[in-house]
C-alpha cells in the first residue's frame, strides 16, 4: 500500500479502528470526518479523551467507571444500602441506571463464568462479593446477569455461595420484553412468560 | 435519566456518538472499552488524536489531509506531474492512492454539485482547479467523480468550464466491479458494460 497520508494519521485510523464497532473503513472516515469538523469535535474530543485518561477509574467498591473512587451510586447517600445488584458488566449497571430501575448497591462481576472460554470463579470479581455481602449490610441480592446460559450458570453458582450467608438472592423476570411481539420471540421466551402469567 | 457517571464520561460519549459509524449506544461501549483497556487503547489514542490536532491540516494545493502542506503526494517528484484527477472528497483519494490506481496529482473538489441540496460550483473547489489546469502544466485531467447523477452532473459541468483550456479530460471506466456477479448487479451498470464490451 502507497503512503497516502503521514503516520500520524495512519496510526490514529489504526486506533480508532479498534474500538467496538468501528473498522478499518469507519475508522477513515471517522478520521476523515474529525478533520473536517477541527473546532466542533477534534479539538473537544481530544481534551475529553484526556480528561477521562486523567481522571476516570473503576470504582474499587462497585467496580463501574466513573471520575470519583468510590463512585457517585456507592457514594450516594438516598440510595439503598442493603441491597445489591449483581451485574456482568459496567454497561449492564449504565443499562439499570438509564432505565431508573434500581435505587440499591450494585457489583460488577467483570464478565461471566465459561468452561468452554475457560473463565473461573477466580476470573471474576465473585470472591470480593461475597466479602461485602458477609458485612452484614446487605440483605438482598438481585442476580441480574444475562438470560444466556453462561449468566444463568454464573447466577448459580453465586447463589450457592451467598446461601449460607443468609442473604436473599433473586433473578429479573424473564417474559415478553415490553413492546414485543409474539410472533418475533423465540419460543424459550414465549414458554417462561407463560408459565410465568399474572393476574390482570 | 439519572447521573450514571461523571460528566466527564457524558461528554466523551456525546462526542464519541458524533462519529460517522458510531451512535449513543456505540458510543457508549467504546468508552467502556477504552477505559477497560487504558495502557493499549486510551492512552495511546489520546496522544494521536492530541498528534493529529497539531500536525494535521489540508493541503492547500490538492485537499488531501496529511501532516505536511503540500501534502506528501503533492511534493512526490516521482508522481506524473502533467496528470490531475478530480475527486469529491479525500475519502475517494484515499481509495485510489489503495489501489495503487493513480500515479499522478489530485484534485479535491469537496462534494458534489446539488440543485436540491443547494450546492452551487462557487461551494465547491472548482474555480481553483480551473487556474490549476490554466498553468499550462497539466494535461489530462480525469474526472473520478461517483458514478451518481450530481456526480456526473458535476463531472460535465467541469469538463465545460476546462474545454477552453486545451486539457483532455475524462472520466472512470463504468462496469461490472470486479467479483461482481451480473444477477446482483443494477440494470444501468449492466447496460452501460454491455455497451463497452471489449474484445479477448
Amino acid at each position: 500500500m502507497k503512503r497516502q497520508a503521514g503516520p500520524e494519521i495512519e496510526r490514529l485510523i489504526q486506533l480508532l479502528a479498534k474500538l467496538p464497532g468501528l473498522g478499518p473503513r469507519s475508522a477513515r472516515r471517522a478520521v476523515l470526518h474529525l478533520v473536517k469538523n477541527r473546532d466542533k469535535l477534534l479539538t473537544p474530543l481530544t481534551a475529553a479523551l484526556a480528561d477521562a485518561q486523567e481522571k476516570v477509574s473503576e470504582c474499587s467498591i462497585c467496580g463501574n467507571v466513573d471520575t470519583l473512587d468510590p463512585c457517585t451510586i456507592c457514594t450516594d447517600h438516598r440510595r439503598d444500602k442493603t441491597a445489591l445488584c449483581v451485574i456482568e458488566e459496567v454497561g449492564d449497571l449504565w443499562a439499570l441506571e438509564r432505565a431508573g430501575a434500581w435505587n440499591g448497591q450494585y457489583h460488577v462481576l467483570g464478565g461471566t463464568l465459561s468452561a468452554l472460554g475457560g473463565v473461573r470463579p477466580e476470573d471474576l470479581d465473585i470472591d470480593r462479593l461475597v466479602n461485602r455481602c458477609a458485612e452484614g449490610v446487605i440483605k438482598e441480592v438481585v442476580l441480574a446477569n444475562n438470560a444466556t446460559v453462561e449468566g444463568q450458570t454464573t447466577a448459580h453458582y453465586i447463589t450457592e455461595r451467598l446461601k449460607k450467608l443468609g442473604v436473599s438472592t433473586s433473578r429479573l423476570a424473564h417474559g415478553v420484553p415490553v413492546g414485543g411481539e409474539l410472533d418475533y420471540l423465540d419460543e424459550g421466551t414465549l414458554t417462561q412468560a407463560m408459565r410465568a402469567r399474572r393476574p390482570f
